[in-house]
């Protein structure tokens, strides 16, 4: 479905260009497959090898993305002449190449080269890190990627704030003067939210998770609800990892991951359902898209969107529990037969200042985000170094939950990102529960009957509603065309405000 | 430890040579593992879709292969100013470009492109074939592979016979001329040594196989064994398929798959000892060699050597089940208990005409060998087509072995290597039956308490003569060279005819 044109030299420049796309597109497939690899299944002993390899095919992409010939035609295509001629698919993917050619067409090969072995090694050095509690062995990669990632917001460049030209990798067009009051409002309603709970909440039963769920029958129990929730086990698997992830491949093959502790089965539980929210949008995309850069989610942002939606908004749900917790309670008896559904749905839900961000409840889980936030800010705005982050982290768990951590593993080394480079990804945590709350509020006008769908099991009309007006349009709308096209008005804080305020007197009597 | 030279022309040519065969071992290696993934791990949607994606990948180091820069540079490095030059690794490297590139220059890449695709989709047909018994569903994509590969020997070049210029893909030098005689003269002994064991042999307990062996205690099992032997778990993994095969993704990740079926515990058991013959040698490549051309082992046929040596010399012997008998029957003593070592051991060696090679015994197997090779040779020779295969298969079945397949799932269809291209691959396991016999008549030489070493469960002594003679050269030497460097004389086929002379008459008491 790739279009045509009259014009001969216009059409040998599409042609060119959709070659180059397909190419790109298949090499970061194949990347995306070994990422996964290396992370789920590889042994030990050829990892770095590996990384050397990966970087090769990195560079490659790299290359292709910024290469004289990428520049020679999106020049052609974005020619007053010629851009009148190309419809809205072409459009997208010039959008696409464009952004990305002109952040990064002064990086040279070599560097970036660096950047992805760095990058693909420090994933071991922050798993030993992490399981020794010894955030010394994670630093020097630490450091290095910091010191990457400053340099490269130089070269990308940015109108006010070093730390805007990486949001933008994640979220095109966000900036620190735009997040910050949709942050700052969501911060101080979740604060006194957190307070009234504190003060007058109903406590809830959540020592009931304390208990010992049979992680086999875990395993079973989310294989069970994976297809039902909507994800396609034909088009993709589920894995064990320390920290979950979902990874596509193409749309036919989203993998995801996620993690089994017998003392805790909420943590695979809605791991399993939040990594679905990612991988049901990645398999919902047009395949008309597949082999393009169209193939994927819209934004980071937007996909966390999905996953959090799925997560708590559906899974956290009331209706949720009265469908699914019968059947939870034939897997664990012992544990659950003298719980009801209400005692099951409040715990659930329990609010509580804890250590780890993947675990956090709805409301302090944006707390988790915005203290990631302002350290990556301050971290690229160069007010603070690596080596300062436990205290920092620590301090700021504190200030905003109350809280501080008693080992490096449960704070500064929890979250796999900036071994990655992810620095600037963490913001897309909360983008997505903003964006969660704004999209209900619409879909609720379609579907009016949205909760008791829910408590049917009918799972498949409010898949058919998300594929219909977000997973089928993968890259073609940016993340704030989109969000305008589905709810009629940009992203603002007041649905998630309202949401969780609403949620929470209800949950804990207010 | 790449090569260093004083004239600045030629260092400068080598360097670029060096990058070369790292980008192209690279993305080889990735392949590696992309190919995996497909078989092992890929969900069933995604296949096709990552076919193409894996079929660009591949195209991409054929045009590196056969690129100008690559021509250039080979044709630097061997002018005879240069050549008298370079070291020996250097012109073992050259070699192997050279080799590949003077025989694929004259292939189109996108000629090579839709090769990749076809092949990389036919598995697929294949399985499904084979599961349903229906020769139907892969005759299309084998027609079109015949085809390709009859282009290619032409393309290639031959002396006398196309097929030459595939045994020349798996085994560089081999043609049908020196095959046929070597293949006559084990075909000889083999019928002749079939038929006094059908007249006079004592007749073996082959029967205790056909009880259930449970499948969770198989895989324990074969886990066991798998270190003791001498494959290095953190450096590989052991996975399930139906076709049973190694895989190297780079030194420290060599994947293994067998299977598993419960009313024949010999068919995981010895599959996987065969396949980690293969991963041993690559696991103990000389690390000098990763990220080269060099980095894995020297041929096919050498390759089946290591995996036909541990599989039969090794884990067929008594001195094998000597060690590993005690425990097996700890693992199922209701199989087992009443079953003594000697009985178990000539059970193990049961010579029977069967239907599938990969659980044949090791006299009848170079028959099953010489069955497809006489079909290739037809096949590529334009004397039949791959749709007279079945009939010709089921014929030879009955000339070679007096047994006819009742389906062709049993038959012409239970082999995975047509369907990725592989014709001219099985000769390789008979050479490496060959090799194998000619390699230990030269270490019992070396080790005369072989045998005793096995039954002390000592395989690191063994591993470790074969790391030092074979397996660390990796591609260093040609298959010629190395057998000659080992053996002191060129490959013939009177060792293994001796070989199996003593060990059968011994079994069945001739």
């Amino acid at each position: 479905m790739e279009q045509k044109v009259a014009d001969p030299t216009l059409q040998k420049a599409l042609e060119q260009f959709n070659l180059l796309d397909e190419k790109i597109t298949h090499f970061s497939s194949i990347i995306g497959l070994a990422d996964w690899d290396q992370k789920v299944m590889a042994p030990k002993k050829g990892r770095n090898v590996f990384a050397k390899a990966s970087g090769t095919l990195r560079t490659e992409v790299f290359k292709l993305s910024v290469s004289k010939e990428m520049g020679d035609l999106l020049e052609a295509l974005t020619s007053p002449d010629n851009e009148v001629n190309l419809d809205h698919v072409t459009k997208a993917k010039v959008r696409e190449y464009k952004e990305y050619y002109q952040k990064s067409k002064s990086i040279p090969a070599d560097l970036f080269q660096e950047y992805s072995i760095l990058t693909a090694l420090a994933n071991d050095a922050w798993e030993e890190a992490r399981e020794n509690n010894d955030f010394a062995r994670y630093l020097p990669s630490l450091e290095k990627i910091v010191a990457f990632k400053r340099k490269f917001a130089e070269i990308y460049g940015y109108e006010e704030h070093p730390y805007d030209a990486l949001l933008d990798e994640f979220e095109p067009g966000l900036t620190v003067k735009r997040l910050d009051p949709l942050f700052a409002k969501l911060r101080e309603s979740s604060v006194s939210l957190l307070e009234r709970i504190k003060q007058n909440g109903k406590p809830t039963q959540a020592e009931l998770f304390g208990q010992s769920f049979e992680i086999e029958k875990q395993k079973k129990f989310n294989r069970f609800i994976l297809p039902i929730i909507g994800f396609d086990m034909d088009a993709g698997r589920l894995d064990e990892t320390v920290h979950p992830f979902a990874q596509t491949v193409n749309i036919g093959d989203v993998r995801l991951t996620t993690r089994y502790l017998e003392k805790n089965v909420r943590s695979a539980l809605f791991g399993t359902i939040h990594e679905a929210g990612h991988g049901i949008y990645e398999q919902h995309v047009n395949p008309v898209y597949e082999d393009s850069v169209l193939q994927s989610g819209a934004s980071f942002g937007i996909h966390e969107s999905q996953s959090r939606f799925l997560e708590n908004m559906v899974g956290r749900s009331k209706e949720f529990w009265t469908f699914f917790f019968p059947k939870l309670q034939e897997y664990f008896p012992a544990q659950l037969e003298t719980i009801s559904l209400e005692e099951f749905y409040r715990a659930v839900n329990t609010v509580e200042p804890s250590f780890i961000r993947v675990e956090a409840d709805e409301l302090t889980y944006n707390l988790h985000i915005m203290l990631r936030y302002e350290i990556e800010k301050a971290l690229i705005g160069g007010e603070i170094e690596a080596k300062d982050l436990p205290a920092i982290w620590n301090q700021k768990m504190q200030d905003y939950l109350g809280i501080t951590p008693i080992t490096d593993t449960e704070g500064v080394l929890q979250d796999v990102h900036w071994s990655f480079g992810g620095i600037g990804y963490f913001p897309s945590y909360s983008l997505g529960n903003l964006y969660a709350a704004q999209i209900l509020n619409t879909m609720q006008k379609d579907l009016p009957d949205f909760y008791t769908h829910i408590e049917n099991g009918r799972f498949d009309l409010i898949q058919a509603w998300l594929k219909e007006n977000i997973h089928q349009y993968g890259k073609l709308y940016t993340p704030n065309e989109l969000i305008v096209k589905v709810t009629g008005e940009e992203l603002n804080a007041d649905y998630l405000v309202e949401y969780l305020e609403k949620k929470y007197s209800e949950v804990y009597g207010l």
